[in-house]
């Protein structure tokens, strides 16, 4: 919530007001000859959007990984971030450079380049990232293009940052999940390269609440089953019981896997690109849950930044 | 002064931390088929870079204002900006929605748009602007590039902005240019199309560091006289006395004229370009300002954001 509406409501109206390019996508995108520039910007500072034990490197990793995320997530190609960072006065240099290494090193994951950046005194850290990415305008994946019958497919597991956020324990591979986001550079220019993806974005928001963000941009529905959804035996034993799950792993966000639709027949060419798991359909309309037989309406909840 | 250093030496240290993309530039470059991609990002807050007595319309135009004034100063068309807001929780929507109705108007001024953005709950009212143009690899205009015996330019007038802090009248026009100011996007854009501009930045820190950062990019020397400055007759009546006005035109910045060089024999060509001043010439080594004739070498003072 930010002055009192919800934080998406609210970039409806100022968009409006800036009369933003409009866009239903990670990133903006800019024709650029036979390509489109893809373009994005996260904002994050230390209260609401690092946890407790997170390390200095470990903020500086997560405010470029948000952004490289978010350009991959379109099949791009990232070229480089450009970083302003609000440092607080009472930052002492090291600390400032172990979050310069872990944005260079986050870059350098991505195979892109740190472009830029500015710096300010602060009262309270504040990184803000830009990325930039290309890709040709035949590859590129948006939240649409979807059918009706097409596999609903992610990339890695689920509800392990919930799980590590819980544990909060820096040493527990649970929690580095949540303190070190791997962008899923490489896994989304390989399914774009495939040509058989159909639409795709990360769920760095929470599995429930991309799956409302397919659906407000391709006008379908999404239908995923609790019991073909990847998730980890120790994120299972962390779970008080099934409806604590459940919430782990469609409600909370902060992994930075791929969510993306493809038609039945295209699943073993999609094997070949990278890992992933089905786990439901593309519909006429709804976003449901299955659980135990039991089909269930699906609400927007997640994490809004 | 961020963390007991010039913000300066602490960009340096940290770009070295992030493996940065060299540059020494207003923006950085990404080489993209036959042009170059120029990128900038700034950060601007409440307590330090806005003024008593701005509005809010006034400080979302200034904060898009500071990235596509670095952009044209390259030479390069505009093409888009992305906006991260960080807005305090005792704000109203409605100023939230003039601040962005003033980023809006500043990119539709410099014939862009607002590609994106993000929105953010925050202490102060944090602005981030990331602006992104397009420029032909022999148009684009860098720091350096200048011969000894260039001579040296700028566009529009000097102490105003300076000026109009010290008055602080929303309704004078010095005033209102500190509050407003105007990339000179059109004007940069002619100057590189004339082809006769040597080296180009804005002076958006002050003419005197400006002075210092085409030293640094150049390797070569700076001389201007301080009976050529563009100085307009009430910022002359402002000042107490003569070095007061030097402090007022050389050592404050705020204004987004455009600082370029240029071969002799072409100023006439590039008159044709736009109205602009001679204010002194490239020489081997120094930065120096002749004052009633006396040659006084000019230190790095200047407004660092």
């Amino acid at each position: 919530m930010v002055l009192g509406i919800g934080e998406r409501r609210l970039i409806e109206i100022l968009c409006g007001d800036m009369r933003c390019v409009e866009y239903r996508d990670d990133c903006a995108l800019v024709p650029l000859d036979g390509d489109y520039l893809v373009l994005t910007t996260d904002m994050v500072h230390r209260s609401t959007d690092f946890p407790r034990g997170m390390s200095w490197w470990q903020m500086g990793w997560m405010s470029a990984a948000v952004s490289f995320s978010d350009v991959a997530a379109m099949g791009a190609r990232p070229i480089g971030v450009l970083m302003a960072m609000g440092l607080p006065g009472d930052m002492s240099l090291e600390a400032a450079r172990e979050i310069a290494r872990g944005i260079g090193d986050c870059a350098e994951h991505c195979d892109a380049r740190v472009l830029g950046g500015d710096t300010d005194g602060h009262d309270e850290l504040t990184l803000v990232s830009t990325a930039v990415g290309r890709v040709g305008k035949d590859q590129v994946l948006r939240r649409f293009g979807a059918s009706v019958g097409d596999l609903i497919a992610v990339t890695g597991t689920l509800g392990d940052a919930a799980a590590g956020l819980r544990i909060n324990d820096p040493d527990d591979p649970l929690t580095q999940r949540l303190f070190e986001p791997i962008p899923r550079v490489w896994e989304a220019q390989r399914l774009g390269e495939s040509g058989v993806v159909s639409s795709m974005m990360d769920i760095s928001d929470g599995l429930a609440l991309s799956l409302h963000d397919l659906q407000d941009a391709s006008g379908l529905g999404y239908h995923v089953y609790l019991d073909r959804l990847p998730i980890r035996q120790n994120v299972k034993e962390i779970a008080r019981d099934q409806e604590d799950l459940i919430a782990l792993v469609v409600a909370t966000g902060g992994e930075f896997e791929l969510l993306f639709t493809l038609h039945p027949d295209d699943e073993r060419l999609a094997k070949e690109a990278c890992e992933f798991t089905v786990i439901g359909e593309v519909v006429e309309d709804g976003v449901w849950l299955t659980v135990d037989g039991e089909k269930r309406k699906l609400g927007p909840r997640g994490y809004q930044h």
